[in-house]
Parts: C-alpha cells; structure tokens; sequence
C-alpha cells in the first residue's frame, strides 16, 4: 500500500478504535466521559500509533498487538496534553483548532480527564485484545509504557521544561529535556513492538529504538521551527507561543540556520539507523520524511 | 502479635518501602521528586496497607507480594489527594496537619508529582519483587488496580462528587459516589490479594471483597462524621470543611443520629461477613472497630 493511504488507513483504525473505547464506558460521571472523548479524538495525528504500525509490519507483528499498543500509547499522550495545556502549565486556550479541555470543559474535569486517561491505558494494556505472546508480555508492555510515562521520562521532562522556563539552558539540556518529554514515549512506541515480536536479534532492536529516539528529537526541533515560521491555520495554535511562555527552543540557542541543520542531521542519523536493519524500511523512511517536513 | 503493634509494624514497613522508592528515583528533576515524596510520606494512616496484609495474613500470602500491593495502592492514594485538594478541585491548603502539596510547592508541580506518582503505581506492580505466584499475576493486578482507579472507580468517584457538589443528592446516589470515590480502591485491595492466594474459595474471595466495601463505606461516614464533631487538631484540618464546600455528607442527609446508626449498621455487616470465613479473623474485625471508631 502507499505510504499516504497507509497512513489514513491507520489514522482511521486508531480514532475508530479508541472512539469504541469511550462508547463502552457506562454514562455515570458522563461530563468526565465527554472530556475524556475531547481529549482522545479532537484530531490528533496519530503519529505514535503510525510509528508502532509501521515497526510492527517490518517485523510481523500481529495487527491487534499493534492496534491495542497503539490505544495505550494515545491515552497516555492525550492525557499529557490535557494536563501540559492547564492554566498552572502552558495555558493554553487552543490545540490543534479546537479549544483545549479545560476550555471546552472546566479546569476540575481536566485534571480528571487527564487522571482518568492515564489510568485507561493501563487499563488497555492489561485488558484488551492481544496475541498469545502479546498476552504473555502484558506487564513488560506495562513496565515500559509507566517508565516511559514517568518520573523517568515523560512527567520528568515535563518538570525540568518548567524549571528551565524563562531560564537560559544549554542545547545539551535542551536535548536532555525533549529525550524525556517527547522522547521517551517515542522511544516506548518502538520498545514495545519489539517486545511482542520473538526471536528479533538485539542488535535490530535497539537500532528501531534508535530510529525512534532520533524521531523524537527531530519532531521536537520541526516543533520549535514551526512555531516561528509555520502557518499559524495549518498547526491550529498561534505562532510564538514558545517565545511567549519563555520556552527554550533549539531555533532561539542555535540560530534557525542551525536549528535546521540539525533537524537535516538528526534525519540523516535516523536514515543510517534504518540502514542496518534486514528488514524493508522503506516506510519507515517515509515515516521519517513526513516527521522532519511536516507543517502541521 | 497484638493488634496495634502490628499496624504500627505495617505502617513502618510501608513508610520505609516508600521511602526507598522515592530515593531510588534520579536526580534529574528534584523539585518535582521532594514533591512525590512530600505526598507519598506526609504521614498517612496506611489503612489500604493494613487492610492488604491483614487479609494477606489471613490467606498466607507471601509478605513481599503484600508490600508491593500496598506501595502500588499508597502511589494511587496519594496522587488522587493531591489532585483532589488542588483550588480547581477541593482547594484545600492542609492535609494531616501539613501544607497540601500545591501549597508546599506549586500547583503545576503538584499536578505532575500526582501525574508520576499514578504512573509510579503502575512500575511497581509490573517491577517490584512478588513471589512466583505473584509474578505470574502481575498484568491481572494492573487490570484490578486501573479498573478502581480510574473512570470506573476513583476518577469516576470524583466527578459525580464535583457535579453533586452545591445539589442535593439522594442516600443512594452519594452511597454510589462513595462506592466509586472511595470504596473502589479499597475493594481492589482486597481483590488483588485474592488474586496472589492459590485455591481460594469464590465465596470467600467475595466475602473479603464485601467486607472491604463496607469497610470503604464505613470510613467515608466516619468521615463525614468526623468532619462535624471531630477534633480538628487531630484530623489536622478545620472542622465544617465539607458544609464549607457544599459537599453533600451522611449527616447532612439523614441527620446526625441516623448516620451514626448507618455507620453502626455498616460495621455489623462487615463483621457478619467475616463470620462467613474459615479463617481466623479477629485481626480484621480489629481493623473495622479502628475503621468507625477512629478520631482522625
């Protein structure tokens, strides 16, 4: 299939899946379902559960492993958004053209949509359709989307972003940074694919969890760059949010000549990872075409 | 061991697993770190902890797999404080006598030690040390423990108390509030140590978990209770806080007599439904004259 209608197809797969998912939580507290629907279907990308499809096709891994990896994966993400987006965090009003959760809903119901989020990728993981060996590997998947959700990625990162708000950091913590907040969930698509594929050689996997990595910080530096020359319609925010909030971004420590440069090496880094696999990558190298030149 | 030396046996065991975990955790991003450990040892009760080993005394299952069962739970009580007392929710500044968490830090730092203190819950359980048995049963507790987490339980709990909070609610309706808010989480203790006992009988496994239902319903009367005619320096927090916030409470809908006897009922059928086990229970009907009859 083209990499373009692969994508919608998969795009597709995903919003109707975890749309299932929200149809099938009973009405008691429904304020907190709708949030929680808001939160999980107001038009995302669905660039992580792109990455974990196109991994899994490389090695076989059955299709509803993928589809119930990529469900967790969207609540954790989804629920990240909802909390970094509170008037304590970035405050900000719109996301993606629509106005954010705590906007659309209230501050109390975010914070619990986000809760609420969280805990149902857990709930995913350890409940929903898998494989016999998806099955198996339920709480090594549960051990690595909590790591990489955690202190120790994801809320961790999120923290330092805040502390080095209005400060000066250096390009190296900058990248320490984004590895977690961004990064480390990334990383995660790519970890836990390769956690329900068997007899994958090592080497393979820590060269997909590479690649990922790799991703991670090029979409974070395409981040930066857009939101000084993006077009504020296409990405459904207003330019210079970053600046506004006192953000270190790669374009303001580097130059936007560089910042760019590093995105083009970050690609090519990515491009060398996919290189050593025995596999078919070339989809994955679309995936990592559409990351680095993506505008929205 | 007499009864009290082993809460206080429990409780310090628990304090010290807890201790450990908070300082295993890098350095990367300290403030959000003192701010996970302020919430997670600011001196709580351990009631959950108590009631998991008193259970798993019973039933002879392995200490580690009860230690690891009360600091998974301990991570999920402690981050639903914190975000309960944030301004947007209950806006509460004391917790235990000590500053709530956005107080002793700031709001977004407390939004996020709740964050990774919730994704803590979930590492424990897939990573610490259970016994075989236990180890085996790892993805069936993250199961039970998100189910009563989340919209199903807790989160679910709270939303229908934010919508019930200023309105006048049914008996019925603010016993199904409580059964979510509070009393989910304390069935699931239950559950998962069912869930590590080899050859437990279905009623006795339902009886245990009804014995923690009422146990949940009973400590959240109390509560109410307690908020009217208790002793505020031993609650470590004024008196009237739930009339203050438009809270509905057991004594404000039946009165205070009727509620005192509602609690009195409760305690009778929790003792009824330990009658039902062959097993030794004194220590737990223990446990459910500490739960009605405790002053803070």
């Amino acid at each position: 299939m083209e990499f373009l209608a692969l994508h919608q197809q998969i795009k597709q797969q995903t919003d109707d899946a975890l749309s299932q998912l929200m149809s099938m939580l009973p009405a008691h507290a429904p304020r907190l379902q709708a949030a929680m629907r808001h939160a999980l279907l107001a038009g995302g990308k669905r660039m992580r559960p792109l990455l974990v499809h196109l991994i899994g096709d490389t090695l076989d891994v059955p299709r509803r492993d993928l589809l119930t990896i990529s469900m967790a994966i969207e609540c954790i993400h989804a629920y990240s958004l909802v909390h970094d987006d509170l008037p304590a965090m970035d405050d900000d009003d719109l996301r993606r053209g629509v106005p954010t959760c705590h906007i659309a809903f209230d501050e109390a119901t975010a914070i619990l949509a986000g809760d609420a989020l969280q805990t149902l990728a857990f709930t995913v993981l350890a409940d929903y359709p898998m494989s016999e060996l998806g099955d198996a590997q339920r709480a090594k998947l549960v051990s690595v989307l909590a790591k990489s959700a955690g202190y120790l990625g994801m809320c961790g990162g999120q923290a330092i972003d805040l502390a080095a708000t209005g400060e000066s950091i250096s390009v190296a913590a900058l990248t320490q940074l984004h590895q977690l907040k961004t990064g480390a969930l990334l990383c995660a698509c790519a970890e836990m694919v390769t956690l329900v594929c068997e007899d994958l050689a090592d080497d393979s996997r820590q060269a997909l969890i590479e690649f990922a990595r790799l991703m991670g910080l090029a979409f974070q530096v395409q981040d930066d760059i857009l939101d000084v020359e993006g077009n504020a319609e296409l990405i459904g925010k207003p330019l210079g949010s970053d600046e506004g909030h006192g953000k270190n971004t790669f374009p303001a420590l580097l130059g936007m000549d560089s910042a760019k440069r590093e995105l083009a090496s970050l690609h090519e880094s990515a491009l060398q990872a996919l290189e050593s696999l025995p596999y078919n990558t070339d989809h994955l190298a679309a995936f990592s075409e559409l990351m680095v030149k993506r505008d929205h």
